[in-house]
């Protein structure tokens, strides 16, 4: 008895000596998980956060409840001129036009060809949507993430000539990982393609394919040569915006999200299901006001506007990130 | 320099003794992953793939790859004399038929409420599809849960006398486990309503509500006195049935699962679809053969009819398990 209980004793305490040993090896623990955060009151707001439902206390959250969801454009990387999904979209309605002129009959498919300026500015978002399925309807999913990776290797930002995938914001990314490390499951729920955003969404940030949510297409099961492939049909499955989002997040989540993050009035409801949630919840809203190193635009803003959100977001106390005051670089270092 | 490199040394023999100390004291590893499953090729096929997936070579597969997906009804519990989930709907329809009686112009919900078995024996299954969508339609997404877990607390299985949630398979909670072990995640992919699923997957099966994916209504988005709900609507947003199950687990996974475990020609295509996969992959079948504990069906069955994907099984070489052969024991001993 005496000596097994030596021998147990030992061995905790030369198992704890190895634990601390090993954990002194690997890389030291940051003291700030936000280093691109300013202090100030968002940064104050997001740690006093996580600190209390990741301790035992009152405010405890069990870790299968703790889901995060982020908007995509304007919330996780840059949104302007245009989403660039419709970038992407564009470019293959030209290649489309080039090959089977009859599409010029479809006047947004016109103008793109024609690379008519005034034209396109005057389209609308709806006109975009359209286009954007139109080039993705017949084509399998395979295919179609296949174009959008190459795609996203080669095309440059008018602006910033790099590619899209440089422009994701660096504070987002910290954001991420610090709600990863704090036990959430860190979901994409977005406007956006969800085929077009799995194309970069794990290597960018982190997310793997079935956390991301997205508008889609309906898809036909096929066998092509006795292997099973997805087609596109022209058809919406699911526009992911507004109220959409809670019931996507309900149908492929199934519990209210306790972190919410956007950037636009697309994003309310979303903010509006988390904070209806029992638990503390937190709803984060990027406020773009820093044209010198991104954009500046809001309420009147025909891409990403933000109006109805801003204002519940300061009737509710809701925590609006100023991109000039609270982020030190806008973007990641590691495109 | 000598004594740092000894320090080293001491504390790597040191941390493999903790290691090794620490692994003896849990509880130990069962020779058998699948004890309730008989000696036989089922089992031997199962174990095999496993092993060869996780281990170094040419089989191996990335943990984030590691994807299995089963069907419900049949195949995780029993499915017999009807669909559990359209028992209750019939007990709901028969309470919405007490409180409004224009209902009764339904045939489906007069014949449901004045108990006419010859009347519900003509119902096919589109018809209780209809019914259980209405008796959903109007209920928030937690009200309808609620009712759920309710039922489920209350029902009896007419022929076995229990919860209809003691009806789960015990060999299958032992590979959903041994699955999870070998760095799988584990998706229930079925034609059953998704939050009727979601009322008890987690306790019966470990599967968290993200990893439900079935049936499903529209849901729209309400705000009632500032808290958010989702209320069913009267349409179907996605029928998770054959064809519809690969659409699905491109739409909520974004990847092909490597294995795909069902029981009948609606699970025909999610196999086809694991198939396809140019990962070593691994389709199962049940076989409801066993009419002295279970029930035997298979070609000719109003529910759960095995007939086109029984005879592709044969043809690829897919496993079928003879539930009276492969399965020591059929139902979890606790409820």
């Amino acid at each position: 008895m005496y000596a097994t209980t030596r021998r147990a004793a030992l061995g905790l305490v030369l198992g704890l000596w190895a634990a601390a040993s090993s954990s002194a090896l690997a890389a030291p623990v940051s003291a700030d998980p936000l280093p691109s955060w300013s202090v100030g009151p968002a940064k104050s707001a997001i740690i006093g956060y996580l600190s209390r439902v990741t301790a035992p206390g009152p405010d405890f959250v069990p870790p299968s409840e703790r889901i995060a969801v982020f908007d995509n454009d304007g919330t996780l990387w840059a949104e302007q001129p245009i989403y660039f999904q419709f970038a992407f979209a564009m470019e293959r309605a030209g290649e489309m036009v080039a090959r089977d002129p009859s599409l010029r009959q479809k006047p947004a498919f016109a103008a793109i060809a024609d690379k008519d300026h005034a034209a396109i500015a005057r389209l609308d978002e709806k006109d975009l949507m359209e286009v954007a399925l139109a080039t993705e309807a017949g084509l399998t999913t395979t295919e179609y993430e296949a174009l959008a990776r190459a795609w996203l290797d080669q095309a440059r930002h008018p602006r910033f000539g790099v590619p899209y995938t440089a422009l994701v914001y660096q504070p987002q990314l910290e954001l991420l990982a610090y709600l990863r490390g704090a036990g959430f499951k860190t979901y994409i729920v977005s406007g956006g393609d969800v085929r077009f955003m799995r194309a970069f969404a794990d290597q960018a940030y982190g997310v793997p394919p079935e956390q991301v949510i997205g508008t889609s297409l309906k898809t036909r099961f096929e066998l092509r040569d006795g292997k099973s492939v997805l087609v596109h049909e022209p058809a919406l499955e699911s526009l992911d915006d507004g109220p959409g989002k809670p019931s996507n997040i309900d149908l492929h989540i199934g519990r209210a999200p306790l972190v919410a993050v956007g950037n636009s009035d697309g994003d309310l409801q979303m903010l509006q299901y988390s904070a209806s949630s029992a638990r503390p919840s937190l709803q984060i809203l990027v406020h773009h006001d820093d044209a010198a190193r991104e954009y500046a635009y809001d309420r009147a803003s025909k891409v990403g506007k933000l109006d109805k959100a801003l204002d519940e977001a300061k009737a509710r106390n809701w925590i609006v990130v100023s991109m000039k005051a609270d982020w030190k670089v806008v973007f990641s270092p590691h495109p």
